[in-house]
C-alpha cells in the first residue's frame, strides 16, 4: 500500500467547485456499484492468492527447516519440521482454508458470467441472484482468511518469520488491507444478511442450499472411508446454516438490530458450510474417473481436514447468532461504563 | 523488535571455543527453566498489554468517527460507530477476549506466588502444580488473543488504521513476536497436553474443573436474568473440555501422534472455558455486596458475552480434537502430493 498511489483531493477551497455529471442523472450510485461488485471479487482473489503464496513458502520452509524429531525416531538428527503434527495442522489449515476461499470466488465468477452471456433470461436471472448472493462471502471470508493464513506462515516459519529475507511477513503485512477496502467486511456481512438473505424472502440462500445438500448426499452415498466424518460434519454446518438464516430473515424484517449483531458470525458460518461443500464436490469431481481430474486422494483428504476442522464450528456460530444478540446490543453497559 | 538489542553470536571460528561451567553440573537445563516458565507468564501479560491498549484506542475511535445512523434514527446526522451492533461485537470481543486472558495470567501469578510462599506444605505443592497447568494457556491463549484483539482494532478504525499517526497498526505489529518466543504456541500446546494435563494422570486438570464447575453452580443459582444463557454455556464447555481431556490423555499413551494433532485446538478449548468461567467468577465476586467491587452490570455483561460468543466453541473445538487426528497425521496426501 506504500506504493499505491493515492492522495488527499481537496475541491472548493477557494469559492466553491464547479462539477460535472457523468453519465445519465441519478444513476450515478448504480454506476459506481458495477465497479464495486467486480472489486469486491477481486479483493477476495487478493485474499486467496496472497494466501496461496504463503502457503508455498511455509510449506517449502516446513520440509528444509530441521527441528526435533518424529515421535518414534531412532534417529541421531533431527527432522524437518513437517513431521510435527502441529505444524502438519497449520499446512493443512493453510490449505483448506485457500481452497475454499478459491472455490467460492470461482463459484462467484462462473455466476457473473453466466448472468452476462446465458441465451435464457431464466438462467441469467438465476445467475445474478446467486452472484450477488456470493459476492459479500467472496470478499470477507476470502480476505478472513488470507490473514489467517499469512498469520499461521509467520507461525510456521517462527523467528525466521521476522527476518525481513524470509518473505513471511510481507504477505501477513499485504493481506491486513484486503478486509478492509472495497467495503469493509463487517458491511459484507451486512449486506448478505440484510439485502442478499432478505432478497426474495431468502429464495437465493434456499436455491443454493439444495445444490449443496446435494453434495452432501454424493458424499455420503459414495461410501468412501477416506472421507471420515465429512458426510456428518456438512450435514450438521448445512442444518445450522439453514436454522440460522430463517431466524436472521425474521429478525431483518422484526428486530433488525438483532439480525446486524449476528451478521459477521452468520457470514463466517456461511464460509465455513459452503466452502465445505465445494471442496467435497471438487473431491467428488477427483474420484469420477469420467471427469479425468485424477488424485483423488489428495482431494479426499482436503475435503475432509476442511469439514472435520473448520465446517464443524457451525454449530456454535449458530448459537452465537441465535443466542447472543442480547450481549452485542446491551453491550452499553460495559463499553461505556 | 527493531529496537530489541539482539545480535549473532559466532563461536569457535578459531580452533574451538572455551566453555565455563555456570552453576551445578547437569542443572543446565532446569535452570534455565526458571527463567523460561516467568518469561512465559510475562509474555502473555505481554499479549494482554498490547491487547488492552487497542481496545482502549479503538473504543476512543468508536465514540468520536462517526459513519451511518443507528437503526430507527431520525436525526439528519451521522453517528458515532459505536451505535452499530457489528461494531460493539467488535469492541465486546476486544474486551472480552482481553479480560479472560488477564484473569487467566493473574491466576497464574496466584499459584506461583502461594507456591513459593505458602505456610503448608501440601497447599505450596497444590499450587506448584496449578501454576505448571497454568502457564502455556496464560502464555499461548494471551498471546493469540493479543493478535486476534490487535486487528479487530486495526478493523474498527476501518483506512485509518493504516494512516501511521493513528497508532492502530503498530499494536497489531507488536503482538505478531508474542506467539513465537519464548517457546511458540505450538510448544505451549504439546507441553500442555503431554506434560502438564498427563501429570499425575490428569489430577491437576479434574482439580481444576471441579473449581469451575462450582463457579457455573453459583451462576446457575444466582438466578440472574443478565446472566443470560451463561450458566448453561459454560457448563456445556466444561463438559467438552473434561470429555477431550480423558479422550487426550488416553492417546497421549497410546497413539501419542494423535494427542499432538489435538494440541492446539485443545489449548484453545481449554483457554476460552477457562476465561469464561473466570469472567463469571468475577461477575460473581462484583454481585457480591460483602466484596464491594460494584458495577456488577458490567461485569455480568462481560462474562454474559463471553461465554455466549466464545467459551460456545468448546463444543466445535472437542469434535476437531477427538474426530480429526487422522485428518491431520494423514496430510501428506495433500501435503506431500
Amino acid at each position: 500500500m506504500h506504493a499505491s498511489p493515492t492522495c488527499t483531493m481537496t475541491m472548493g477551497d477557494h469559492g466553491g467547485a464547479i462539477g460535472y455529471l457523468v453519465g445519465e442523472e441519478n444513476r450515478g450510485m448504480l454506476c459506481m456499484f458495477t465497479m464495486m461488485n467486480q472489486a469486491r471479487l477481486a479483493v477476495g482473489l487478493e485474499g486467496v492468492g496472497i494466501a496461496d503464496r504463503a502457503y508455498q513458502q511455509a510449506l517449502a520452509f516446513a520440509q528444509e527447516r530441521r527441528q526435533g524429531r518424529a515421535i518414534g525416531s531412532k534417529d541421531d538428527v533431527s527432522d524437518a519440521i513437517i513431521v510435527h503434527p502441529d505444524v502438519k495442522r497449520m499446512l493443512m489449515q493453510m490449505r483448506a482454508l485457500t481452497g475454499a476461499a478459491r472455490t467460492i470466488c470461482y463459484a462467484t465468477a462462473v455466476a457473473l458470467d453466466v448472468a452476462a452471456r446465458a441465451a435464457d433470461a431464466k438462467a441469467r436471472a438465476a445467475a445474478a441472484a446467486r452472484g450477488a448472493l456470493l459476492t459479500p462471502i467472496a470478499k470477507a471470508f476470502s480476505t478472513d482468511i488470507g490473514n489467517e493464513v499469512t498469520s499461521l506462515g509467520v507461525q510456521i516459519h517462527g523467528g525466521m518469520g521476522f527476518i525481513e529475507e524470509t518473505g513471511a511477513a510481507q504477505h501477513y503485512r499485504d493481506a491486513r488491507i484486503t478486509p478492509i477496502y472495497e467495503g469493509t467486511n463487517g458491511i459484507q456481512a451486512i449486506d448478505l444478511v440484510t439485502r442478499k438473505l432478505a432478497a426474495n424472502d431468502g429464495a437465493s440462500v434456499w436455491a443454493l442450499l439444495d445444490e449443496l445438500s446435494d453434495v452432501v448426499k454424493r458424499v455420503e452415498t459414495s461410501n468412501d472411508p477416506a472421507f471420515g466424518t465429512t458426510g456428518a460434519k456438512l450435514r450438521d454446518a448445512l442444518a445450522s446454516l439453514e436454522r440460522t438464516s430463517k431466524w436472521l430473515l425474521e429478525r431483518v424484517a422484526s428486530v433488525p438490530n438483532d439480525a446486524l449483531a449476528g451478521a459477521t458470525p452468520y457470514l463466517r458460518l456461511f464460509g465455513s458450510t459452503l466452502g465445505g461443500c465445494m471442496l467435497a464436490a471438487e473431491a467428488l469431481a477427483a474420484r469420477d474417473p469420467g471427469e479425468g481430474n485424477g488424485d483423488p486422494q489428495r482431494y479426499v483428504a482436503l475435503a475432509r481436514f476442511f469439514a472435520e476442522n473448520i465446517s464443524v464450528q457451525a454449530g456454535s456460530l449458530e448459537r452465537t447468532v441465535i443466542d447472543s444478540a442480547e450481549s452485542v446490543t446491551g453491550a452499553d453497559a460495559v463499553l461505556l461504563g
